[in-house]
């Protein structure tokens, strides 16, 4: 222990290695949970080189690490224990150029996403992801969990805004595929085989990220439903008449719509009656007219009745009180003790699911109080369990009942956040043991020693 | 070899096992080569489990297995040797569900392009890949190469129209990932691995597609520009006024165009003087009205002078004799010697790589000549050489002199149309040996006895 932590003082300089009292406490854990321990040291590489340096002495020791991000991550993917070396990548932070006629930035993985959305704005363009922990997560992280947020249905997850990426492999060789260009076809594409693998095969330390024109307007309204069958008739028509110009389409279902309406600042209802399923939408136009073709969509869908009632936003302080309704998770972990799942399951079933997953849970917990809400578009929901109405029944009680019924609707246990530790026990719900095998041979194929995320993904 | 022949013979019956004479000549070879010598056998598997008996089979004893989908390849990737033995996936073939809500269509590998495009318009659909050889490649062999086509700018490529898929392995076992969710992190994308691997890793069976809603209109028009900082202008306007409806940005350059005009049906050149370069733009709308955003912004831009002239298709034919130009290269095979190239370089460096590549070519060849064109808006640029205007000169006297190019350009040798056996020797000008290294290591973990498609992508 002491031999690795000298070679890396060696290597990085005595300031860059962090151990015992010198580690902050935030390094200790992600936004899900805190190890109970420090880790043995957190190292802050300046840069490609470094990265490449501790990998290739962790790697010759066999020593286990954990990469760290923004530390936002919600399963746990981040979190040492004390037998890790966290490296962290706050330090390799930067945005190195931004392309105007390839539409691409090249970024440091430790650049924070809304660095990374200010930047393109300032270029007159748009970075497409967004998700509400912008200010903290990195890019890097980003990429490792394949963060979704909320406009997948247009701009897929973060998958999609890559064109480039530099991996630092485990033994310390540094895989750099940074090219600019859209299309690429010379063997496998092993760019999309880092992301989304929570470290557990490569650091990711730098990226070209595709930038997309900046809109011309956004429009945004909400709607009442009488069902689950008109939100997909609704979410097609407006498919149909808007394409990849629909970037919100976000259902609550009467429970989380009532407490969103109570959590929200103005704590006013958009509608003077309940209704059975609310739809939050919003149109990203290009166009610069006056001509608003969301408003014309609905009213379209009011007169054949598939809507019940719609209130389209006048203004950005309207939009952004409808959108207030949905952000109010932000409000879950103060004011709740949220038990969270964040599941897919193919669009046309969510509605059943819902009804059968509700069911189940109060069948099991007559008090239990679920909410569920979702990016429906994307085939994402998510539902909250409030741990309050259920006393003394812990997350792990409830956590086979819902994934089970994922596994029945041939779904996936994780849409957006992934699976760290926290989904470690169920990521065989979802995914057969020949993937998981195949999983396990390139995991070997690449870290041989284990050195990277130990623990993390599977055991 | 008696051996296998009549383990397959049993296991899928004797008429789904051709050998000698039974073998057609198709199965020789794709649309670039021909095997001088017949394979061992062709074997026609009906479905998923004859494929995985065929390949278990096959891996036992260590015979070379060469996936084969529509031979339509443009990079030999599916030509065997003699000692290979082919799996034709024709048989495997059918459309299994359109799930409407889900917006997803379940097929078998080896259904044609078209009949998928077709299956999805009469769902009032619409599946956005598309490409020349539709008629004949199959979705597996699609997805094998990734293949780019003419929308990609819009709607990305192959791997873009994929949720779910399923693979056999080389041992035999059936990876199936055919989920219909959007978002999905559980682990890592083993989805975007095979896609694109040309046949190295495994066997497409089936695969679950996204479909898209049907546009409500296409406008066409032809560009005449100044040079190649107008056009990435134009680009960069269109992109911000259209977003993801500009569905087509194709440039020609001067020789290609007039080429292009004179291989057409009417002959008749669009605009009365020659330019500098042209660009092809297509506009597809899902806003069913009158109102043209295309029309205005190009004549915006004739206005500001970025245009030098431009012509606005009023009709569908009109449209059609516009794209026959771009189409001009169905002639070339016929009409020329054609030496294709299928590259792709950073989009702002385009045209400063056709200059450089056009003097290079003439330089060292002063008779040659070579045409310049391509899918501007994906970073694509193609580039035929007419092999007589060369004689005596063979390709691979020209091909170091452009990738060479290339590599400086930090492109990719190959765009769209994959490795196979034909860009082998180049896949190492613009894949560092890190990245080789690993794709190795890929391939070893997933084929440890490499019977799958031996000596294609990597010797
Ligand atoms: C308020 C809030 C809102 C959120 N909203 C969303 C949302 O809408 N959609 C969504 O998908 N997620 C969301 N998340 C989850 C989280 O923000 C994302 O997972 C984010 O992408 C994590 O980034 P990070 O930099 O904080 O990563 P960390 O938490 O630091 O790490 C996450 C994982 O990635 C690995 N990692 C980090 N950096 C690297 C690197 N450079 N190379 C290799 N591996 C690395 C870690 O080892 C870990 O496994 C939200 C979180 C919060 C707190
Ligand atoms: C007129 C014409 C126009 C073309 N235009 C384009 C274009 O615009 N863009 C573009 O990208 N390409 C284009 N191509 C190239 C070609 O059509 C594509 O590469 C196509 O995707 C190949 O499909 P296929 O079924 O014919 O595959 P094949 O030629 O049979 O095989 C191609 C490769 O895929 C492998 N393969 C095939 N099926 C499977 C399977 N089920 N599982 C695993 N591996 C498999 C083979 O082993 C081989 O390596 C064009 C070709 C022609 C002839």
């Amino acid at each position: 222990m002491e031999a690795i932590l000298n070679a890396l003082k060696d290597a990085l300089g005595a300031d860059a290695v962090r151990t015992g009292s010198e580690i902050e406490s935030r390094y200790l854990g992600d936004w899900s949970a805190k190890s109970a321990h420090a880790p043995l040291a957190v190292v802050l590489p300046r840069n490609t080189q470094e990265v490449a340096a501790a990998l290739r002495l962790c790697n010759a020791l066999r020593q286990g690490v954990v990469p760290q991000g923004g530390l936002t991550g919600l399963a746990g993917g981040a979190v040492p224990t004390s037998n890790d070396i966290c490296i962290s990548l706050e330090r390799l932070a930067g945005i190195e150029e931004i392309d105007r006629s390839a539409a691409t930035m090249t970024v440091r993985a430790g650049t924070t996403l809304q660095a990374i959305q200010e930047a393109a704005e300032a270029a007159d363009f748009e970075f497409q992801l967004d998700l509400g922990a912008r200010g903290t997560c990195q890019i890097g992280g980003n990429l490792a969990t394949n963060a979704g947020g909320i406009r997948v249905i247009q701009s897929g997850t973060a998958r999609d805004q890559v064109l480039g990426l530099e991996v630092v492999l485990a033994d310390g060789s540094v895989l750099s595929a940074m090219g600019k260009m859209i299309k690429n076809n010379t063997g496998y594409d092993l760019r999309h085989l880092f992301i989304g693998s929570e470290g557990t095969l490569g650091i990711i330390t730098r990226a070209v990220l595709r930038l997309a024109p900046r809109p011309a307007a956004r429009h945004t309204a909400l709607c009442a439903l009488s069902g689950y069958e008109s939100a997909i008739a609704l979410l097609q028509t407006l498919k149909a008449r808007l394409g990849k110009e629909l970037s919100a389409f976000e259902l609550m279902w009467p429970d989380f719509f009532e407490l969103g309406v109570a959590f929200s600042r103005s704590q006013q209802a958009p509608f003077s009656t309940a209704y059975p399923l609310y739809a939050l939408i919003e149109h990203t136009s290009y166009a610069n007219d006056r001509h608003d073709r969301l408003a014309q969509a609905l009213a379209r869908q009011l007169e054949s009745g598939l809507l019940l009632d719609a209130v389209i936003a006048q203004s950005t302080s309207q939009a952004r009180s409808l959108w207030e309704i949905r952000e109010a998770t932000a409000e879950f972990p103060v004011k709740l003790t949220p038990i969270n799942f964040d599941i897919s399951i193919p669009i046309g079933d969510i509605g059943n699911f819902v009804d059968t997953c509700r069911a189940q849970l109060q069948s099991r917990w007559p008090a239990s109080r679920a909410f569920f809400f979702g990016h429906i578009g994307d085939s994402n929901l998510h539902v909250t369990v409030d741990g309050r109405s259920i006393p003394g029944v812990p997350p792990d009680a409830l956590e086979p009942v819902v994934y089970d019924l994922v596994r029945t609707f041939q779904g996936s246990v994780s849409a957006e956040h992934g699976i760290g530790v926290h989904k470690r026990p169920f990521l065989g719900y979802t995914r057969s043991e020949t993937e998981l095998a195949c999983m396990r041979s390139i995991k070997r194929a690449l870290d041989p020693n284990g050195i990277l995320n130990p623990g993390k993904l599977f055991s």
